[in-house]
Parts: structure tokens; sequence; C-alpha cells
């Protein structure tokens, strides 16, 4: 994508020697919007960022694995400014257009040091094909990279977006962080881009079992350079653009969950027929929520008693009597009566697949909701009782 | 305990041929009071019971475990008012006095037919030394019974009271259940059981990570027959009652946090310096409820940044800067900072306990709460994979 340049190199600050620091860089400042962790305990990076998004504009954006920067007090934010000016001499570009974002281990002060070399070394290699250095830097346990292109048309004109994301924890990541970074050529208004931000996220990263508002570092960031030359400025570009952006933040979003911590299933949990879209959210997150039903899952079980319970928990109206509840296409309950052992013969064979859709419908109104979740193996204890050793 | 009698046989309700159903006969009708789930999806036993016991009397409890008799429809109710019949006729008591209670498997009907031959039998096995045979009869994945005798003075008359229990689910029972049963000689109204037992359950079933209020079948019930001739009539005599009445609750819901699926620690997470009760409840339970928490106790890990981020998306007001954190009495964080390598030492050791208090003090006002949880391990994972297979 013209004007955007990508980096990640190996600077030390992980332990295990991988690459550990990443760079996006736009040759002019892009109309920029963030979310951030909604986490009363924010790291020093997140509480930079929201005040430096607040004028709309950003150049580059620089990002450590293998240290979240949080819980350290004044001395991290101090860390994160000398970050951000150590970036901003080495690109001459001011400061105020960089930011910083970190995730990894929690309570450790920044290796400053590692920055203090790494940074100067990494604005060398910027390259319009460095995404996946870039793609790799930001990874903690994700086991891959997850990087998704789209293009659209609007008024005959081709546009771009990219979308750069690491997920981690499969419930609640490792104190860590789902960042994720988008890079469109666009020509928007800051405030516009923030709209359509929102409501693509609205859709993919909150509908997530990652828990994407509650860990101390989650950011999603989008860039928007113009280079593209196609405006969004009315509102048929505006549909056009959003439905890309939402594909974009989507697709990511479902990369994360299927790379969660032991994840061996991913699962889309669609409630339908709710009184009301509170309901419909109530529900279906408290499925997605479920240890039990994730267990269940891991262990090709169509419980539907697990996840008829957790419906009656959630605190959204329910009526047993009413529920039907299909794996697939395939029913297992019908207004709350099981259809018996031929029908869970055949939803024991679709719990083989790797990629499930439950739906479940109240049958009580009209209104859905969605979450996409994982299974939940013996691996995700292993993975997070050892994190810190 | 004079004037109970308690039974328990294997009735070929389980699949495993383990006792599986429990009796608890009082030789004249009780003052009762019970606590049901209060999750929308309720088994019929609970329907049923949360009506007969409104008269506030009970003469005979009937336990059955393997199968919770729950989304079972008309049927299940059926099937529940069918045994409170069998046993009414075979005690010769009215079957008003006679509440069932189930825990097992849901969505799969009674086994008729085991009860028709295991009621006429189970009466016959009375006996008021019967209570470990009960019960074992009402557990399912616990690994040993669950009993508890505590003896108080009023007035220098001797009153006792006993509790049962069964737990399993660490997190949520396997749709299945806590079950406590509380048997007491006390002389007391029904309405003033309730009364203790509803201030009772809240320290106590209400503080555990078994979500004691949100899976299908949960019920707390006690039963005051008045042979010890104690009167709890005064609020000198409510008071040694309720302690008395605390304790033996506090100490069964430990019991069944101790024996929480695949769990090795116990851990009492107690929040402080809250500037609310709310704050203090939402704070303890977001901690003892996350599964990074759970599982880092697991390892052995005292990792605080994913105790202090618990606190921080619980919707609890915390200051970052103000919390100070102690693992037993050994402070690891003081407002809001890590107390070094040394400190860490030392709390890794105490990590390595199989009971562990931690201390979260908020500093930002008096109020206090507090949770029981257990440990998060690879093992609760296997048993609730292979829960149905």
């Amino acid at each position: 994508m013209k004007g955007f340049k990508f980096a990640g190199i190996c600077a030390g600050i992980k332990k295990n020697g991988g690459k550990d620091l990443g760079l996006i860089y736009c040759e002019k400042p892009a109309a920029a919007a963030a979310l951030f962790t909604r986490n009363k305990v924010m790291a020093a990076p997140v509480l930079l960022g929201k005040e430096k998004i607040k004028k709309g504009f950003c150049q580059a954006v620089l990002v450590n694995s293998g240290n979240a920067n949080c819980f350290t007090g004044k001395k991290g934010i101090d860390d994160a400014i000398t970050c951000s000016k150590l970036l901003g001499d080495c690109l001459d570009i001011d400061e105020d257009l960089v930011l910083v974002s970190s995730t990894g281990v929690i309570g450790a002060n920044l290796p400053m040091d590692k920055f203090e070399a790494g940074i100067p070394e990494i604005v060398k290699h910027l390259s319009s094909e460095g995404m996946d250095d870039f793609a790799d830097a930001i990874l903690t346990t994700d086991t891959h990279r997850k990087i998704i292109k789209k293009t659209g048309e609007i008024r005959n004109k081709i546009f771009s977006i990219m979308g750069i994301a690491k997920g981690s924890g499969m419930i609640r990541p490792n104190m860590a962080t789902m960042l994720a970074f988008i890079c469109t050529d666009v020509d928007i208004l800051p405030q516009d881009l923030k709209m359509c931000l929102s409501a693509a996220n609205e859709k993919s990263f909150n509908r997530i079992t990652i828990d994407g508002d509650t860990s101390t570092n989650d950011t999603l960031l989008a860039l928007a350079n113009g280079s593209s030359g196609v405006k969004i400025n009315d509102t048929d570009s505006n549909i056009v653009f959003q439905n890309a952006l939402d594909e974009v933040c989507f697709q990511l979003a479902k990369m994360v969950v299927k790379d969660g911590e032991g994840a061996t299933k991913f699962v889309q949990i669609i409630v339908k027929g709710a009184e009301t879209k509170e309901d419909a959210f109530k529900a279906s997150e408290a499925i997605a929520h479920s240890n039990l039903v994730k267990t269940a899952i891991y262990g090709e079980d169509p419980n539907w008693g697990r996840i008829t319970a957790a419906a009656g928990r959630s605190g959204a109206q329910v009526v047993p009597e009413k529920m039907d509840l299909f794996f697939d296409h395939q029913p297992l309950v019908l207004k709350g009566n099981w259809m018996g052992p031929e029908a869970e013969k055949k939803t024991a064979q679709i719990m083989k697949k790797n990629e499930i859709i439950i739906t479940l419908d109240l049958n009580l109104g009209k209104e859905t909701d969605r979450f996409l979740f994982c299974d939940f193996s013996e691996n995700y204890v292993k993975i997070n009782a050892e994190y810190r050793s």
C-alpha cells in the first residue's frame, strides 16, 4: 500500500531471542483513530496513546512484545515518552505523531538499553514489504502471524485495507493483549475513521472471548493515509468502506480466536429470538465464556444442558420450554425437548469438526447476537500456569 | 442428633454402581427453610421444592445422584411428584412433607423403575447413624464425603448442628449441583430459620466460585426438629445459633471448594479498603473467577499483574497507585509498586503451600469482602471434557 512502510527486528526484549520490536511508518501524517482497553488498570503506552490520539493524526507506531510496560508507574510513562522521542528523532518527525504500544509481561520496566539500540536500528529496516516482519515482532504466545488484506472499489477507484493483529490468551489475554493495527489508503477524516472503527469493533473484537475491552493493553488502531485518492465523504462511500473494514476486523478477530491458547476448535454461538438486544448479548456472552461449555466442546460432547443452563444464568429472559438448539443445521433440542439418541449421534459427528456453529433460538423475540470463541484444553492451563517461569 | 435418621443405598441410578439414593427422615415434622438456585433453567425438584417449602415444614428429604432431573419438562415434574408420593406412602407421612432433590446429568428422565424399587428399600436402612451413607449417596464428582458437626450452648442447654454437602465443579458445577443439608435440633420458627440460613449462605456458599446461585439444581436446606429443647426466640439465642450456623456453612463451603474438580490449592481472596460493599464484592469475585489467576496459582506463580488487572476490569473503583497486595502476610505490591525480587522470592515460597490467603487492599475506603476459590489444573479440563462420555 503506497505510503506505508513496516519493519520488525530482534531487539533483545524477549527472552527467547525472537523478533520483538515492530514499526509502522507513514510517509506523511495519517488520519488516525484508536480504541483502547476499558480496564481501570491501564498500561503506560495506553495512557499515553489515549492522549496523543486525540489530535487525530499519527505518523509512526512502535510496538514491542515481551514487556507490557504495565503497572510500572511514573517510570513506565517516562519510558514510553522516551521511546516516542527517540523514534521521532530517528525519523525526523514530531514526537507527537509517534504512538507506542507494548505487550508481554506485566510489572517489569522496559529494558531501555534495548530500545536505545533497537530504535535507530529498526528505522534502517523500514520497507514497503516489511509487514510480515512487523506482524511477527508483535506476537507473544500466538503460534503464527495474523495479516489480512482487502481491496474495494469506490467511484471506479481501488482502495486497500490491511489489518495486522496479535492475540494470545483464549479468554483473557495474558494480562497482555489483543493488539490490532489497520492501515488503509483511503482519504477520510479522523472523526469519521473513529466512527467506522467503533462500528467494526463492535461486531468483531467486542464479540470474541478475548474480553477485548478488559485487559490492560488492548489496542485497536487505524491509520488512513489517503494515498489511493479514494475519498470517504458521503453515505455511499462510507458504506463500502465500512463493509470492507468490518470484514477485515471480523477476519482478524476470527484469526485471533482460532489461535487462542490451547484452542483446538473454533465456535460461533448465535443467539436469536431474544426479546431485547441486551438479552441476545448476555446469553451469547455467557455461553461463550462458560468453562463448562468450552471443555465440553474440547471433549467433542454436544452437552446441550451446559449451553442452555449458561443462557439460563446469564440474566437474559429465557423460557426453557421455548428453546431450540442447533449444531450447524442439526437440531438437538426443539421447544425444550431433547430430540433423542439419533439426533445426538448426528450432533456428535458435527462436534468432530474444527469449526462449529451453535445456534440457540430463544423464540421470544427478534433480536440476535453472536460471539466467536474456542474450546478449552489442558494446554490452555499449561500455557498459563507456566507463563512467567 | 435425636429425632433424625439417615440412609444411603445403591439404587442403580449411577452407572458406576456407587451409592446414589439418600434419605433424611425426621421423626416429627421439622421447621424447614431452603434456598434454591437463581438460574432461570431450574430442575424439576427445585421447581417442586420451591412450592413445598412455603409452608415451612418438612419431614423427609430424598436425594438422588446420577441424574439431575433437569430440562425434563412436565415428565420431570411428574416423576418428582411420583417419588414424593412413593416415599410418603412408605414412611406413612403426608407427601406434602417430602422434599426431593437430584444431581447429576441434565436432560435425561429419572429411571423410575430404580426409584420404585429403591424407595421401599432405603426406608428399611434408616438409622440415626446413617449420615455417612447419606453423605456418600449424594456425591457426584466429589472425591470424598463432606460432613461437619458443631454444638453450642444456650441457657445451659446444648444444641447441635450437622451439615452435609456435595460440591463438584470448581467453577460451575456440572450443570449439577451444590447441595447442602443442615440438620439441627433447635426449636425455631420456619421464618426465623430462613433468615438465619440466608445470612449464613451470604457469607459462605455465596462466596465460593461454585457460582452457588446459578446452576440448575443448587439447594441449601435446613431442618430444625426442636429435639434439644433449645428455643431460638430472642436476640441472644439468635446470635449464638447464627454464629454456629455460619461456622457450619463456612466449613462446608470450604470443603466444597477444597474438593473442587482438579483443585490442588485452596485460596481465600480478601479485598479490603473498598469504597463500597459492592466494589469489595465485585473485585473479590472477579479475582476468584479469573482463569488466569487460577492457572497462575496452579503454577505456584505469584502473578500479581493478573490479580490487580482482574480487580481493574471488575467494575469496582480502583486506583492502581494505591493498591497493596499481600500473599499471607508477605507484601508483594505496596502503593502500586512491586516490592522487588526478594519479596517475589518469599512469595513464591508461600505459593507452594496448599492454603493461601491473598489480600488486596484498595486503600480507598473501609469495605471488605472475601471469596473462597481453588486453582485451575489440567485435571479440571479432563474431568469436564469427559463428563458425559
